[in-house]
């Protein structure tokens, strides 16, 4: 498997590939109206009773194992909030994402959507998800993720200074098409689904983003022998303060992108989780902390994975995994 | 590349693989309430202002291109209602599902979700989905997808004699798990994406089941010069009864499973489709249609990919195919 420029040319072999979903758990929902309702316009109404049992809070994941595997456990990604397991896919721009690089590297990589998102499904069961929601305009993620440069800037169509992600209208464009609702009373729910997953699929390698940097330190303080190493990619927070000792034996690294010192809360967002980086030091674990910028990776906005250096970013991430004997 | 029952332990080349979004478009919603809601239980809540432009109704496709196709189209795979794409993929008791059969043997396959589902994500925008929804029980799709024997058989814990889909507790719940809210009032939407999906991949052979059944037949009217075959797997819908001109050069293929006649609604959902089958015949078009236990592979649910002969009835599908030319 070569892992120089021509790479992407090459086939990969799967020994196997498929989906499950793990976790969820029973809801009885009772004393609803049962409503007539159409399920194509002009038909006759059906009636939809809807009392009963659902199961909830399931997660979907999708893996992809290589047949000659290098990745000494399989690679979870997990993605943000608003997201899906798409993240991780053919960016907006049509290159090969991150899922590409590692599978093609030899990783066992296994892709999920975070519970009431993607295929995992969703309920609008009041008692479990608190029944709001949030669905981001056009002009959100351009302006938050540091893509333009802060408030206004999608309007205006200006950007940071030689920001990597692909700004042209259908790329941009594509990446909204990727954006899902956010329920904000469901972090209980995706911290069991995920401790379902490690469950099912064993020690693994996991890899995290922005939202999923709270699952990544909380699922590995829950199943600390289930976590060979934890990359987290612009965390937006932490782990529980209380269980830092539980993370001791885990290689983990933290890599932060570029222009987050102009922004209005990753300057605040960074530094928590550079204070609980210190705390699990300071039990006596190890966090590797990168900034991009500090090590000549510059323009990366809050998407790495999709920005046209975000291979430049998996590669030290790759050699990282490397140096922990995590790859061979 | 072997056909026979060993087929499944072989790896597979991908030439190449990956995703995207097709279709949708830009709604401005304006004059809503602004929120105050937090992100995360306790934190500080953040200012959501609802107004602005969204994208809605685009569509996400998966695709997997193996190195060597001996499919002479893309296979595109359209799922049914309540559901997304996983319907092709691992079977709910764990086996490699029609999504697997038909890469293993050439074909190039591409898994959507219809839009407002899964990995297209949603909207509660009212102006344009509606705004209601209906999420299954558990008992739901065992009593009307006919792997129960009819009303009360969840139950009961019955099932229809001999029925091939897996109804021990832990796969029936695995299938639970992939269901997700249907919309009722998205066709003209889901159309729209599929037409997309067509005029980006190409002339293709088009396999639907259930609720995409009227997606298949409408998309295949309005695009006939895209669609080199159609393959209807329980079809719940029909297409325009007045354009069933544009069908005629388009061989299509019709599977109806087992527990019909017995069943409360698909008499009359068969019936439909055979009276639109013979309209699109007498229009000088050809449509077979084989009911599965004419031909001796009985035991059919609705959800036939998932039943435990899925790979007979798939291996059916394949010979007309090749039949058709469509592989070589």
């Amino acid at each position: 498997m070569t892992l120089g420029a021509g790479a992407a040319a090459e086939p990969v072999a799967l020994e196997r590939w498929g989906s499950f979903h793990v976790g969820g758990r029973e809801v009885v929902i009772s004393g609803q109206p049962v409503r007539e309702m159409a399920f194509n316009p002009g038909s006759v109404p059906v009636r939809i009773d809807p009392n009963g049992t659902y199961l909830m809070g399931s997660m979907y994941a999708q893996y992809m194992i290589p047949a000659n595997p290098r990745g000494q456990a399989p690679l979870l990604m997990w993605h943000g909030g608003g997201l899906t397991g798409v993240t991780w896919e053919t960016t907006p721009d049509g290159r090969e994402g991150w899922q590409h690089f590692f599978l093609r590297r030899g990783w066992p990589v296994y892709v999920s959507d975070a519970v009431e998102r993607g295929r995992s499904g969703w309920s609008m069961i009041p008692e479990q998800t608190g029944g709001q929601h949030v669905l981001l305009t056009q002009d959100n993620p351009w302006e938050r993720f540091r893509i333009g440069d802060g408030a206004g800037s999608f309007a205006r169509g200006t950007t940071n200074p030689g920001v990597q992600f692909p700004t042209d209208p259908e790329s941009y464009r594509n990446f909204v098409r990727q954006v899902v609702p956010r329920f904000t009373t469901t972090d209980a729910l995706t911290l069991d689904a995920y401790l379902a997953l490690l469950d099912r699929v064993g020690p693994s390698v996991v890899m995290v983003h922005s939202q999923s940097g709270q699952f990544g330190w909380r699922a590995a303080q829950e199943r600390p022998d289930k976590v060979r190493a934890l990359v987290l990619v612009e965390p937006a927070a932490t782990g529980d303060p209380a269980k830092v000792a539980a993370l001791r034996d885990i290689p983990m690294l933290v890599v932060y992108g570029d222009y987050i010192a102009t922004d209005a809360r990753w300057p605040t967002i960074r530094a928590n989780g550079l204070r609980f980086a210190e705390a699990v030091r300071a039990a006596g674990g190890t966090v590797d902390v990168v900034d991009l910028p500090e090590r000549g990776i510059r323009g990366n906005s809050h998407m790495v994975m999709m920005d046209r250096n975000g291979d430049q970013v998996a590669a030290m991430i790759q050699d990282w995994l490397t140096a922990k004997g995590l790859w061979r």
